[in-house]
């Protein structure tokens, strides 16, 4: 169900800063999109090279440039040589194996941060990974496909609704982030969807599928919760961290995120102790099924035994067995075996065996 | 049982401060009472719109303005912007799925906090979500449904008893999460009641219902630890915080409602191990029975093998078995199977398995 | 075996510093001893009103108020007012359902502790609440009954003996604490030797009442180890504090009792490691023996049922089975049995079933 | 799988920076490998007695000195005394019973790394013990055995690649670490193969010995961790102490060492938390197929006791049996065994325990 | 195994500073070594009472007082009142129930250790106290019992070997802790080779009483991570405190001994993991070997059950049975049950039942 996170690519030794792609599909094209905004002013432009993004960066406004395809490096290496950015902040965006992190370069922050999806095709959750690159004036995003996730940021640029318009760049990034801790909160609940369908099969009908799919759905969890944590540390320094690059104003909305992250940990912890609890319940409801099937199949083998062994005593061929002469033999014995039969019953049940 | 925390109902990508109500029932009327108190002055208003309240805000006494039904956004919003709220403080207030924090803006604290109660009929923890915030002289208490939690607090105003009408607006912000913390003692001691009622019956008599009973009881804990630790921190926040807003004096007040907190969860914790106790004890005991049972069980069929055979044997049509002619042959071969049977009982009592 | 905490008494949203005891016994007489003392003169004094022990106050030397009895509720109220103690103070006095715990007044400091008895005649343990105030040279004890428990302290103000008359009230208050203290190796040592009773019975004899022994230890173990972190806690406050109160040369005296209280927390950890080896021996060896009861009653099961079968062959009636005819048969047929009986066991051996 | 780590030869009582070997192969010869180099100088020279080395050092560029095999004590004493070692570092060079760690003294940092190799024929993991000393223009590096695990750093110094030429004796020993820690990657993937191929055998044949693997692999992953550890602490202490041999301009890289330490460690917990799960699944479905074979046998059992009861009855000898009389006798038992079989069936079904 | 920590013998109420031994044997002589040494002299005395120890203090050398024999309380109370020791200081170095603890009182640091002895004869782990007093130019330390322990470091200050006759008091202080740390080795390693031997038993025979011997060799494992846990943090404070009595050339070598503590501890772990893993192996080998027999003999049982009550059918005595007339009737009989047994041991196979 998962899609586990990729191996690291990098070759052993290779000096730092050497940009290797850890997608294959270098066919696919690279998508930038370049917005520049201010309070009254709005330039959009949609290209594929990115030398057209750079001679607008001098304009007093704001310039967002998202890079899609992460794997076109020559494009990144572009982009790092005219925002004067570090190799090794380079290396971490082509390399997608990344956990989130933030790092404070001097003139600019890196942040790093997985996108979830859940592919409901193949049931499964996929990570991508999306690198913000937070300036003075500026801030580049990376994902590694196309896709559509920050749609509603731009739709707010773009009709000027809200506060976006009239912030800086620390908002933008904000507003990023946000997006994407907003996404956060699906998963667990199309997750948690599945858990309550299910609590209602365990009860009804237990079987080993459940218990495959109890596993299944906590390792989703685990992983979940294992993207979430970083991201909630990402979000705490960039909220408390020194930089001059975060306004005061902007601090308020991250610590608004930061409780969201929070809130989505809490939804995960939640789901996995519904989870536990549900294996408890699976397992002890199996055994006790199992538990029930052997005591009445034992108690049945345990009463017919003694009286097989009474019908094989008058089934011996000795010469001298007066009872076998005996007029009301037969009818005595049925009657003693009923007898029998009818006491174990009773001192079962007394023993509350039954 | 337990009410599951509400799913988050923010659209992906909306700008933070849109305030979205996550209840349904607009329909029912807001409710809203203000109350000015000084040493000696006090007024009382009932009302259900909010400009009735804004003018009394000039007089130097505290004011304090309890909203039933966030659901009113309309209201909501004119607060906001009579007392220059942030609008994340707003967008909080109305998105009812919070969890238990405090947040510092420069000219107010805001305290969001949950509301338990046990719903008796339905036998099921609800939570309920009360906002306060705390300026310089007037507190606003947000909550959910109508309610009459802080009648005693209204009380204790009225009747001018105790310190409440000599103190600022802080005390009365601290009488009213002192009357939430209160209010958290009853529900474990109502988990707690049960929890005796069902020892006893574990030990007479344990059914899956109790084990069932057990798991609920332990995930309605997990809930009201979960309720309970972030209101720890609050309290705690709030009474080592930097904020002009709390007077010294007060910080005594609320250091003994941090007492209470710290009370509630060790309540809860000695709950959790009793109920984890008692899962101990219910699975030994089942086991306990079934081996019992097997073992008995076991040991007829276990008896009356060999007997079955030995009868087997004599059963059998041979022409030529020379017993079966002798006169005592069949007391002989009874006293032989009698002689088995004890001497078989004798060997697994004396080995301990009877 | 164990008392509960007991529940908070206070109702919902009284005001603070209600006093309120917890205890129902009202009848039940206060006792109130008053000891002053220097390092030449001493004056002692039983009385069972309060208003006696006041005027003695201007003295320079140590005063120690010990009241036997919290419930006197108006007994309490006169030594707030005339100490001017805070009204938070006197409602955990009265209120006898504390944590261990220890704030700092600015005149004085409020040391909340558990004596603990392990009750031989009901086989319990019982917590009394000893509420101890530490002014500049007063110190006032309260304790919840009649008790004799700081009689050794009193014995050596007697005597002279020891440093206890040249120093001042916060060597008294690190008295008292000491006493408490000493008393809590008590019980682990108690509880030890049954430990130690039971491990001999566990190998001999493990029934499900020995189960239920360890349980029962198990939370006792539980239940102590609860009241002793905070109290290791409170002295460990003490000891680091800042107040003025507590002189230099006593703090050495109080990092002794800290390292008293590590003590008894390590041998109660010991303990509860020893209780959990023995619930996993006690499991493994049940189930061993359970495992060997069925292990040979299943095989005798499997010897005799192939027998059976082949006895139940030459049990048939059909007309022409040759082999009943044959002068042999018979002896032949139960050789065969043995045979096939031994070679099964050989087998059964061989691959240690057996 | 595991070697062990190998215990701590010295015996007691030795004064410390007494120099015993753990390795006994002392016939091995030493290497020495030398390495001068500036921005624009390159010198290298391969040699066996160290003597060679010193005269070199005065040169005003980076010196690195890489010694395989760390037994020959003279070597390295002579090292020291050249360096100016303290007597403990040198202890701990040939001893390479060490943990990861790092050591601040005056003039030099003295890092202890381990080198993990997964030796395929042996099927076990191996730590090699690699001492890293680096002072102001000089770097020395001791190997326990013949290993290329340098190489490619010596490599890019030949090749004047990247940074390293530019930058000091701070940013080899970056290369140095960021090379080992870059071989820590290796050992995960390759375990992490043998997981997944298991994964399918375990729900196709669960057998003993995947379970024998699985353990093994979870003690391979528990080495592993406990190697990782303590190494994350080493680049966490390098990267922010206060050492002026580290330069700014080197931090941000071991920064990044260090975020590679945190994505080994990563990959370990999640390896770690699917052979857990594994584990769970092979229980579950051991004792699965296990109780599907116990229902399924005990079923035939109990359905057939009941009928050869009947059969034994009609098997008895009584002179006085009407039924076996009767013309339709036999087939009307017949029938009415083969009544009971299904009646027993369906209810067997009916109750899911079939 | 385990000798249990000494009970705390002090009487309830007692003042601080009251001797009372924990030890009974009484006779048993005390017995005293001093040892006055410079760089160039050395002097050494062997006595029986302590006032010939004390003379000789003046000198400018550092001096030595080794005591064996704790018991003799008026010893204890000499060397005190010369050396100016606090009561408590007396108090814990008699009591030998501490903890291992540091103590920094102004004039001297009181250090309690607690060496551990692997008694082979009684396989048992025994603890004795040591207590090491440094002062400015005089180290004092006392043990329980005869003993050589320290014999190394008295060889090493004669024979003038190393550093030792160099340095002052606090190195050999030092020198005394990482005697005593260095045994600490011998105690996992011994246990170690007890768990490699019984590693391989466990797969050839697993038998209780190995699993005995697992549970005891884990709880020698706990005592033994409890008593190493608190020396660590000794060395820690030892090497950090602010304490003149160390100089800073000695800390490096605390800093070592840290060290070992710490790969101490991790043999410990790694010991206790490996067990807890052998349990695993135990307890599923078991419960494998269980199953197989369990299997089997329900198999056999299984087949034959069937064919028993085929037997029973042609062992009824009706009139009319027409097969028992068919000549061919037995020959046919056997086949089909020869028939019937093959067929069910090619289902139960193809289930991989067998």
């Amino acid at each position: 169900m998962l899609k586990r996170i990729r191996k690291r690519p990098k070759e052993v030794g290779l000096p730092p800063g050497t940009l290797i792609s850890s997608r294959e599909e270098k066919a696919e094209k690279v998508r930038i999109t370049i917005m520049h905004y201010g309070e009254r002013e709005l330039e959009e432009k949609d290209t594929e090279t990115i030398e057209e993004c750079f001679p607008s960066r001098e304009k007093p406004t704001v310039t967002w440039i998202n890079i899609n395809g992460v794997h076109h490096i020559d494009t990144v290496e572009k982009v790092g040589k005219h925002f004067d950015l570090h190799p090794l902040t380079l290396e971490d965006i082509v390399d997608t194996g990344q956990r989130p992190k933030i790092e404070d370069y001097e003139n600019y922050i890196f942040i790093v941060l997985k996108m979830l999806h859940h592919n409901e095709k193949e049931d499964e959750i996929q990570a991508e990974q999306v690198s913000v690159i937070l300036g003075s004036d500026f801030v580049i995003s990376f994902q590694e496909r196309e896709g559509d996730v920050f749609d509603p940021v731009r739709e707010r640029i773009r009709r000027g609704k809200g506060r976006i318009r009239k912030m800086g760049a620390d908002y933008l990034a904000y507003a990023l982030i946000d997006t994407i801790v907003d996404n956060y909160f699906l998963i667990p609940e199309k997750l948690g969807e599945k858990i309550e369908s299910m609590e209602e099969e365990l009860i009804t009908n237990p079987t080993p599928e459940i218990l495959q799919a109890i596993h299944t759905l906590k390792r989703g969890m685990t992983f979940l919760r294992k993207s979430v944590w970083p991201l909630r540390e990402v979000v705490s320094l960039l909220e408390r961290g020194e930089s001059e690059l975060i306004h005061e104003s902007t601090r308020i909305y991250l610590r608004d995120v930061y409780d969201h992250t929070i809130q989505v940990i809490d939804t995960i912890e939640t789901s996995r102790d519904l989870l536990s609890g549900m294996l408890d319940i699976y397992l002890s409801s199996i055994s006790n099924r199992m538990n029930q099937a052997m005591k009445v199949l034992t108690i049945i083998a345990t009463i017919f035994i003694p009286l097989t062994f009474i019908a094989g005593i008058y089934g011996m061929n000795f010469e001298y067995i007066p009872e076998l002469k005996w007029h009301w033999g037969y009818p005595l014995v049925l009657l003693a075996m009923v007898a029998i039969g009818i006491s174990m019953l009773v001192y079962f049940r007394r023993k509350k065996w039954l």
